[in-house]
């Protein structure tokens, strides 16, 4: 077999076996084939699309390319969930816990990333002391107290994704399903989970900007899971603009405590009912989606929630009092009001504006090398659909001095569209994808 | 500029512009820009081709990537062709003579190449003693005495071109007009003549299978060097079958020597007199193609062909007793005729097969390593549209061993299609593409 002619067959049309496309990757990962024969590939794989099968063995065999999380030493069913990701995106934080309080078990491993904030393992190490380095030993053992731990991921898990996205990243070739499909589902097989829920974000603000192309996306993830033997679904949400209120590392981990609390009843904590309803289901803790919600809800009611995410914040090493008491995550200097200069309803927000303006304050990494301010960030008072007055605030900038705060209050009006007309509001929840 | 930011725009469609072109060339050619980002690139041209304007400009950053042959020290004009490469192609042995004695100049790059037969470098080195590798000095010497020459092509013109090409052809994409067009003529107008005249082959045996795709890679080539300020023009020629009878080095110089004493007066006599009025007409050495070809006939018929080529054979440092006495040319010690087992018309051949039938034989190079026998080929007694009986010869098989001529003879019978009726004839000249 030649990677020429792979190359030639994919770029004619043909469709890859299981077989080539096990070649390929293991080729590829040894490096036995070159990255310029690969993206020659990629860039064909571009233009012709890769078809279920295709996906499904690319998905296999790049899950192979790696060690393989054995989870049988935790106790009963273990659930997993993906974001695509977007702006103010802390389901995790709130999820996790409310779906271990029900007692399904949460194994979840997480990155670091680039982007407008840090990722979850950045958010979590606004604990004072709180590590997601754990041993494989400590990983199950919490899991299997506390019922979730949240681990940082290893290098030998999936090594064909991680040569495969750099090359993509450089080559105009992250913008293919069958990739995105196989590069997200293989890093989620081989994390071991027996249920699978994928949080597919759309609109301005997420990864797939259409419903069609995010519907198409989930589909096509739910397919390979459920293919690969994994209870798999699949929660479409709208990311016209941010999720929550807070975009900023600690504030966004103070939302999630204020959610648990009961104290926010929006968007955030919709998501986390459905997602968690579908956990609950897949895995054996409700007999359907009302019964699941209603014993989500009352894990909030209760505190019961709450107390499971101070549990897994001691048990990762963290001070488990900020808690309770969120004055002791770090806290900026700077509060500062961004005012409107107009009035009328906000019509729309640009999210991946909002997201910028936390980069701008030095919350999220513009390259691996950036240090994070867990402590800045900026809290929405205005969202689509509100009334403001000319001369309320906006939103309240949490800076580390007052010249950042207020170019990031110029740069947030900037995300604002304010009009006379009252917006017609749109659905939060568009679709539930589930193995067909 | 970045050129990930270019191969996304050649991806979605766009053009790219003259100075997007050169950067990627001149990064490319430096080792700026990494082999795996130009496969990317190449494969998105795969796909959305090339514009007029986008060869032109691939074109001249080749051909700028390296040196650029200056023969202003030769005296006229000087002219060159090109061909497109078939089976038994030695129309520049008969043609450079005819054109030279009717006093327009060649000065010729040739290089040895892999394929079926050598390239015209190891043809000429069929003449003991003889040598391409010419000092410039010697090289505009030899053009201005004899009124040709041909030297072997220094590796200091378009290496954008040698990398480009060796990428193209590990990534499935050689097949790309843009591409074909950009390396032949980044070639041909690095070393420097003032007409360019292309030898397209089309047909089973040529590089363009189609008379539609070689008539639009002729025309594209013709507008790329008229846009570059040379007069150029492509002759477009039929390559169902081989050129002439004789497939191998040493028989196709003998073959050439025969055309040039008047003993052949078929297709190869017609592409010489065809592509040498187009030259001769450019050069201003003949009004029009009908005194062109007059002309032309005139230097093979009152001999001073012949004695040009036995001039320029000896130039070079070759015996030129040769060109009088073909048995001083290598010979091979089996001569065997393969036999036809069947009766009826020669309806078509397979000019590719035949072609393999030589490299069997020992003839071509299979890699670039391989050693050349100059003296094995075939020559053809029977083509397209011959009758032939059951027992009658097809070809005469020149071989090193009566093992190889028998194992010849049987692959070169499969390259006959033998049946009742007479096919149609075919126009050998095809077309003529010339400046518009």
């Amino acid at each position: 077999m030649l990677m020429s002619e792979l190359i030639a067959k994919k770029r004619d049309g043909g469709t890859l076996s299981d077989g080539e496309i096990a070649f390929m990757i293991d080729g590829y990962t040894k490096g036995e084939i070159p990255d310029y024969q690969m993206s020659a590939m990629l860039m064909a794989m571009y233009f012709r699309g890769l078809d279920h099968d295709e996906t499904v063995a690319l998905t296999m065999s790049m899950m192979n390319s790696g060690d393989l999380v054995d989870l049988s030493g935790i106790n009963g069913v273990k659930a997993d969930k993906h974001s695509t990701g977007g702006v103010g995106d802390k389901t995790s934080l709130v999820l996790c816990p409310m779906v271990a309080a029900q007692g399904v078990k949460m194994a979840k491993m997480s990155g670091r990333g680039l982007g407008h904030t840090g990722g979850t393992i950045d958010k979590l190490e606004s604990f004072p002391g709180f590590s997601c380095a754990l041993s494989k030993e400590r990983f199950f053992e919490n899991v299997n107290r506390v019922g979730f731990a949240i681990a940082s991921q290893t290098a030998d898990i999936d090594p064909a994704d991680k040569k495969l996205y750099a090359l993509r990243d450089v080559t105009g070739t992250v913008a293919v399903r069958g990739l995105i499909v196989s590069s997200i589902m293989s890093k989620k097989l081989a994390a071991g989970a027996d249920i699978i829920v994928l949080d597919v974000k759309t609109g301005s603000g997420g990864f797939m900007k259409t419903l069609d192309d995010a519907r198409a996306l989930a589909r096509e993830m739910v397919d390979v899971g459920t293919a690969a033997g994994r209870r798999t679904a699949a929660v479409i949400s709208d990311m016209d603009e941010p999720l929550g209120h807070a975009v900023g590392n600690a504030l966004e981990v103070r939302e999630a405590i204020d959610t648990l609390r009961g104290e926010h009843a929006g968007n955030l904590l919709e998501l986390c009912l459905t997602i968690g309803s579908e956990i609950l289901v897949a895995g054996g803790a409700a007999k359907d989606a009302d019964e699941a919600r209603a014993r989500l809800q009352r894990s909030i009611d209760d505190g019961s929630a709450l107390e499971k995410l101070a549990e897994f914040v001691e048990a990762q090493g963290g001070d488990k009092r900020a808690v309770y008491d969120t004055s002791l995550l770090p806290e900026a200097p700077v509060q500062y009001e961004a005012i409107s200069e107009c009035e009328g309803y906000v019509q729309r927000m640009d999210a991946e504006g909002v997201g910028l303006v936390s980069l701008h304050l030095g919350g999220g990494r513009a390259t691996k090398e950036s240090v994070i301010d867990l402590s800045v960030g900026l809290v929405l008072k205005k969202k689509t659909g509100d009334f403001v007055k000319t001369g309320e605030s906006l939103a309240t900038i949490h800076a580390a001095d007052m010249e950042s705060a207020r170019q990031a209050a110029d740069l947030l009006r900037k995300c604002y569209v304010i009009g006379a007309d009252k917006p017609e509001s749109n659905p939060f929840i568009k679709e539930i994808i589930r193995a067909e």
